[in-house]
This record gives structure tokens, C-alpha cells and sequence, in this order.
């Protein structure tokens, strides 16, 4: 490992000379009028992999290309091979009034570069390329086969991924995708995340009179559907933040005593998460610390309630109709189709007769979860530990990221995901930024993590 | 009155003819570009009073004027002084394409005169100018001395009635005011109007997050302010349609027996009004028929929703805030403030310490009710009876009409609530139609009141 320190410790700043052409490229999947700038992306990437040793092409999609780069393979390598996951594409950098330099014009300041898609991912991702570059060029034997598979639709859906997975089943078959493309709490506290909720997303709409009333002529006389649905709502928590549809705690996998052990490792303590969301205090499911309770318990969430008249001062009307968008996290291994039949069969048996109650359903999509315990997350924290020269935290992230549940479900193969970006990263939002030293240091993770994994 | 009547009789079409010239000018009091419409609407209007005999004269004010037209005085008269109420202004005609003819060109189809205007409240305040003009006409003493005060911004508020009432309080000094500017529920039900609905309205918020939060990352460790307005209004009605704020009902006027008979023989059963409001059911405050509960119980109602995402699709988010948008409906005796103040202080006790209450105060006014077995409610009752040849019905309506709460402050007299409109008038919509019938028999029952209020 000398030689690598040494090597990448030589190149740092030519690294991030060639991060800065990586990132002046708008790859910007969203925005049609980017679709030159994302296939003359693709291809800077695969000339960039050649370069540094590896055998690379883009593949062409329905959508954008995807870039598979390959370290060279001994003829008949039995290695274990891992596929390192990442994205080329990047969030619209709109509203561009609100970032203090051009988000394509990368820009250091102090140890933070500045730029769309710093972070989010190409940065986090491009250390990990030159991990493999300090493999390749020092001459050290990799002891693994490592495939980079690099999307330009992570950002608008992956919508192409699933058909590319499946056309190259036998060519991606590996122990376990590396993803770094999420966080870790502080540079103090690299982290491994082994776990992410599911979700099930749905509408309810009530609907009262034929049009909205007369709130004086009829009202008294009718339901209001906005006042039926706020009844249907209310029922479904307690005043200990529990959900009360039957079912709805259904296959939820319990929190281990090693997990409640690590929870109370997670950094961010509740007074700073009071005071990061600005709430006056924090509530929650009881019996629960609120790390455990946005990440490995599910929820039931109004995202959004329209009914009646919204605009300046009053309208005296019985609303014809009220409407809740809803989305519940999941948590492993809770099945969403279930506990959406659970759910909507509640709504169904809990709502008025008063009031006709229609259903969209919406996405749905399984929670994540692999076992912390076991050889590769112990291999992942001990490339972490050595890189940051800080013990890692295992976490689970409440939110999801539906191409870990593809991985698992076309290829079979589970994913250490290995964030590397902060908290104040910015991303999806003006001024992004990538952190320099989480760069550094997540090329020294790459590094060894290649090694603990075959320990 | 067998002149009168005959009188009446023989003029119908020239006073088709004259309401048609009437209904011409797009007296629209909400736009500014019909102001000169307006004036000439007041100025034909006082040409006509004029014509027939009263002493008539436009009154400027701040906004649009006044017309005051007065039976001409015996010296020194004695007899009782009542003051006929109605607006020559009218609603904005909007939306055009959804009329069958032009909103100003009045057009007879059957036996309905089709005009915006034309029952709300040009046509109706007509009949009793044309009751006045064949007592005139025929040389008849008139057993009252009559004025006729027939404003322009009734459509907008009335903002300059009440400093006009203040200023001619000795000229406007009456034993009751007499309005046709409501409805009676057909042709066989004539009816009286002794009761309206006050009204309070305010809107509450409740802030959880300084931001939407991403209901993944945060979802499950903070209460959610929808869900927390969900929990706050479910509370407000229990599943017998009661209110449960403390001292809701306070200084609710009982429904005598008297009044109940009478409510019985509203025309409008409970079949027919689900039908026209296209509910599933009726659902109300048990104890009470929809007759009552609509026009003579108090009602909290939600007139909007507002919180989160509300487009298409879905968007996972914890939102900052929710807002509910509410009227009270309120009875005759209730005091607008000291309900607001209960509700409030409930509202404050009741909310979620893990959200901020705000509360915007809108405006409030007080329910009307004079006696309805009184002298002038007989003669009033009378007077409808001889003219429809039916026996009419004695109604409380559930919304407001703040004027008569302004002459009863201001003037300390009672208003006369004698519509002659029918349900499908279509008032403030398009097609506002005013029927024929109801037209010559509202002269005829303008002719029998004064006689009826004397004896």
C-alpha cells in the first residue's frame, strides 16, 4: 500500500485539474438541450479510463449512454469481482441566481470545490477511478476484477438501467456493488450505510357535493369533505406517534442490540437536529431515538392537503372535495404492496359514508437492508477506519435509492454504499460542493477497500 | 284595490318594456370600466322614478351613488314611514361564453326574462317601484309614506351604505325596511325571510420544520404540521355533527314551537336536497332536520386546505406548514366576538406543542332575527298569502346579508326579508333569469303590504 499512499499523494493536483474537466461538461439529464453535453461527457470519461489502464467503451441506450470501464483481466481470473456504481449526469443547477460562481466553472475554495455534480457524483465517484489509477500505474496487483458501470440517468429516473442490468447479467455478476454516492456525518465520522426504507406513495380524495357550496345556504346540512378528511387522517396516529392501521407495522425488522449500539454512535444528537430543521421540539414514534426513528421505523406522511379555496382572504364555501397526497416510508423487510393493501383497506373501512373516497395509487418500492455484521461490511469499515484514521458509523438512511433494489433483485448482489459526501454538501441545490479531503481520503478508502474485501 | 289591480294588469308589457331599458345598462359595481355605466343607471333610474309620481334625486357618495325616491309628503304627515331597500348594481357577467344570450341584452323565453340583473336585483326591487307607480297612477292614497333607497355597490360590500344611513338617519327613520333581494323555494311557497346567519372567519396555520424537509432523511423524528392540523380540526366536531368547543353554542336563540311547525312545511325535503347537492347523505347536528340545520345552528366549517405539494404526482416531503381556511356560521343571539374568542382560546389549548399556531382574524358579523309572529311579519305574511294565493312559508337563511344588520344598528329598524326569487335564478351565474310570474305577483304583494302594514 506504500507505493499507492505515495502515488496518490504525488497526483493530487493533477486529480483535481482532471476533476475540473469531468465537471465542466453540463451534464444535465433532464434538460434536453444538455444531450450533446452528456454523450460528449460519456466520452471524455472512457478516453479518461483508457488512460488510466482501463478498457472502457460507451454503451449506448435508449436514454443516455452508460460508460463500463474494466481493469484488465488475467486470462481465466477466478479474482472475486465487485462493480464500482456510479453517475455521470447531474441535477439542473437552476436557480442559477443563487449560486456565487458558475456551476460549471469549478472553483476551490478553502478545502471545498465548487461545482454541479461535485458531489453528487461525479467527485465522489472519480475518487474511486483514481484508486484503480494508483493500482494500475504503481504496477500493484489489484486482488480483484472491478467493472465501473457509470449511468447518465440517475438523476431523472435510471429509467434504462434495469434492461442494461439484465442484458448484461452474466458480464455484471459480482460479489457486491461499491456505490459511493452518498453521506457520512463529518469528516470525523466516515460512514457505511447497510440499510435504506422503501416507500409506498398513494392520494386519497374525498369528495362531498356534486360542486363546492354555499357555506351559509347549505352548510350545517352537508359534511364538508375537508372537515372528513382532516377526521380519516387524524385517526391514523396516536398520541405516541404509532400508527394505528392495522398491519402496518407488518414484517418490520426489529433493531438489533448491536444496532441500537451503533444508533448511539450516530453523531448528530437531537438538540442539533432541533435545531438544523428548525423545530421547537422533535417528535416521534416513542420508544425510539430520532435516528432510529427516521431511519428503521416507517411513517405515515401528509406531503401535501388541498381542498376548498386557498387564495387571499375568505370564501365562504362547503368545499365539493379535499385531497391528501401520501407517501409511507418502509423499513426492511416490510413488503409495500401489503401494507398498501393494508393501509388503503383502512382508509377504505375508516371513511365516511358521508364523503366518496377514490385512491391513486402511486410508486412503491422496498426498503434496503444488509446485514452490518458480516465479511464485506466489516471489510468496508475497516477501509473507511484506515482512510479517515476515525472509527465509522453504520447507519441507515430513511430515504431510498431504487437501483440498490435492482442490483439485488436482477443481479442478486448487495451494495456497500460508501458516502463520502457531508451534510453541507448542497446537493440538488445551489452551490454544491465537494469536500477536498473527503476526495483524498476516499482515494485511500478505494484503495484499501479492495484489499479488506479479500482479507 | 281593484284599481290598482286592474291598473297592474293593464301595464305589464310597458313595464317589461321599461325593465328591459333597465337591464340594459351593465351596471357591473366590481369594474372600474363600467363606472360610467353606473351613473347613467342611477340617472335613468331617477328619470323613471320621476315619471311615476316620486320625488327622486342621485345621491353621490365616495363610490357609486345613491338613489333616494320618495312618495310625495302630505304636509305634515303622520303616517308610518317605510324604506323600500334595493341596488342597481350588479354582478360582473363573467364568464361570457357560458351565456346562452348576451348578459345585457334581456331576452323573455316562456315565462323567464333572462339578464344579468334581472332577478339580483333590478327586476325584483322593480315590482315594488311598479306597486308604487299604480297607487300613483290611480289617484290611490297610499296608507304609508315610502322611500325608496336603491344603491350601487351592494355587489362590492356596500362600503358607503352605512356613513350614508349615519347621515340621513332622521330622513331614513322608518318603522321597518322592506327587501326583496332573497329567494322563496317556488312559485306555491312565497316567503318570508325573518332570520339570517352571522358569520366569523378567520385562518389558522401551524408551522412544524423552517423548511420543507425530505420526508425520507427526516420523516418519523418530526411531527408533520398536516397531520398535525389533521388532529387539531378532527377534534373540533364529534360523529353527532356537535361541535366541541366549549361555549360553541353559547346565546343560541332556541327554535320556538311555533317555529319548527313552520320549518315543517319547508317545501324542500331531505330527498330533494341531497339530490340537489349531489351528496351521498346529509349529515348534520343530530336533533335537528336540514332546514334547521342550515339556517339555524351555528356550524364550523373548513373553506380550504392548504399544505405541501399539491401538483401532479408525488414529492416526499415533511411539509413546513399547514392552513386551514374557516368560517363560522353563526345564529341569532350569539355574539360574533365572544364565539371567535372561545374558538381561539380552544384552538390555542388544543394544538400540537410541536407546531406554532397562527391565527389571521377575518371578518365577523351578527345573525339577524326579528319575531315572526309579530305585527309586521303577519302583515308581511298576509300581504304574500293574497298576492301568490298560496300560503307562504316563514324561512331563517343560513347566510348573511349585512345590511340588515347596518339598518338595524344604525336606523334601529327591522328589515321586511320578502324575496320573490326562485332557486334557479341562477344569481351570480351565468343566465340569471328572473320569472314572470313571480314579477306581477311581487307587485301585486308590494301593493298588499302597505295596506297590510297598517292594519
Amino acid at each position: 500500500m506504500d507505493k499507492i499512499i505515495a502515488y496518490l499523494k504525488a497526483n493530487q493536483e493533477r486529480f483535481l485539474a482532471e476533476l475540473f474537466e469531468y465537471l465542466r461538461f453540463a451534464s444535465v439529464s433532464a434538460q434536453p438541450k444538455h444531450k450533446p453535453d452528456l454523450q460528449a461527457c460519456a466520452e471524455w470519461l472512457v478516453a479518461h479510463c483508457r488512460q488510466i489502464g482501463l478498457e472502457a467503451e460507451v454503451r449506448p441506450t435508449d436514454g443516455h449512454p452508460i460508460v463500463v470501464a474494466k481493469t484488465p483481466r488475467e486470462a481465466g481470473s477466478r479474482k472475486p469481482h465487485y462493480v464500482v456504481y456510479g453517475h455521470y449526469d447531474v441535477q439542473p443547477p437552476e436557480p442559477l441566481e443563487l449560486w456565487k460562481s458558475p456551476p460549471f466553472e469549478p472553483r476551490i475554495e478553502g478545502r471545498n470545490l465548487f461545482a454541479r455534480g461535485s458531489t453528487d457524483n461525479k467527485g465522489q465517484n472519480f475518487a474511486h477511478l483514481k484508486a484503480v489509477e494508483a493500482y494500475l500505474k504503481t504496477g500493484t496487483p489489484l486482488p480483484c476484477d472491478l467493472t465501473f458501470v457509470i449511468e447518465g440517468e440517475e438523476e431523472v429516473g435510471s429509467a434504462n438501467l434495469d434492461k442494461f442490468l439484465s442484458r448484461h447479467r452474466q458480464e455484471l455478476k459480482c460479489e457486491a456493488f461499491v456505490i459511493s454516492d452518498t453521506g457520512m456525518p463529518s469528516l470525523k465520522h466516515p460512514a457505511l450505510t447497510y440499510g435504506l426504507r422503501g416507500i409506498i406513495a398513494f392520494e386519497i380524495t374525498l369528495t362531498g357535493p356534486a360542486r363546492d357550496l354555499h357555506s351559509g345556504i347549505f352548510g350545517g346540512a352537508v359534511d364538508n369533505p375537508a372537515m372528513a378528511l382532516a377526521q380519516l387522517l387524524a385517526k391514523v396516529r396516536d398520541n405516541r406517534g404509532r400508527i394505528t392501521i392495522p398491519g402496518f407495522y407488518d414484517g418490520v425488522l426489529p433493531l438489533t442490540k448491536y444496532e441500537r449500539e451503533q444508533n448511539k454512535l450516530y453523531p448528530i444528537k437531537d438538540a442539533q437536529l432541533k435545531k438544523l430543521l428548525g423545530v421547537r421540539e422533535l417528535f416521534g414514534e416513542q420508544g425510539f431515538s430520532a435516528t432510529e426513528q427516521r431511519s428503521a421505523r416507517p411513517t405515515f406522511e401528509i406531503n401535501g392537503l388541498t381542498s376548498g379555496y386557498q387564495g387571499e382572504g375568505s370564501k365562504t364555501i362547503v368545499p365539493s372535495w379535499a385531497r391528501a397526497k401520501i407517501t409511507c416510508r418502509l423499513v426492511p423487510n416490510q413488503k409495500p404492496e401489503k401494507i398498501r393493501k393494508a393501509v388503503l383497506a383502512w382508509l377504505k373501512k375508516n371513511s365516511s359514508p358521508t364523503v366518496k373516497l377514490e385512491i391513486t395509487a402511486g410508486h412503491g418500492a422496498e426498503a434496503y437492508h444488509f446485514d452490518p455484521t458480516g465479511k464485506p461490511a466489516q471489510a468496508a469499515l475497516r477501509a473507511l477506519e484506515k482512510a479517515f484514521k476515525h472509527k465509522p458509523v453504520l447507519m441507515r438512511e430513511g430515504g431510498s435509492i431504487p437501483i440498490v433494489n435492482q442490483f439485488k433483485k436482477i443481479l442478486g448482489a448487495d451494495s456497500l454504499l460508501l458516502g463520502i459526501g457531508l451534510p453541507d454538501d448542497n446537493a440538488h441545490s445551489p452551490n454544491e460542493k465537494f469536500n477536498l479531503d473527503c476526495f483524498e481520503k476516499g482515494q485511500l478508502m478505494g484503495a484499501y477497500l479492495w484489499q479488506e474485501l479479500v482479507r
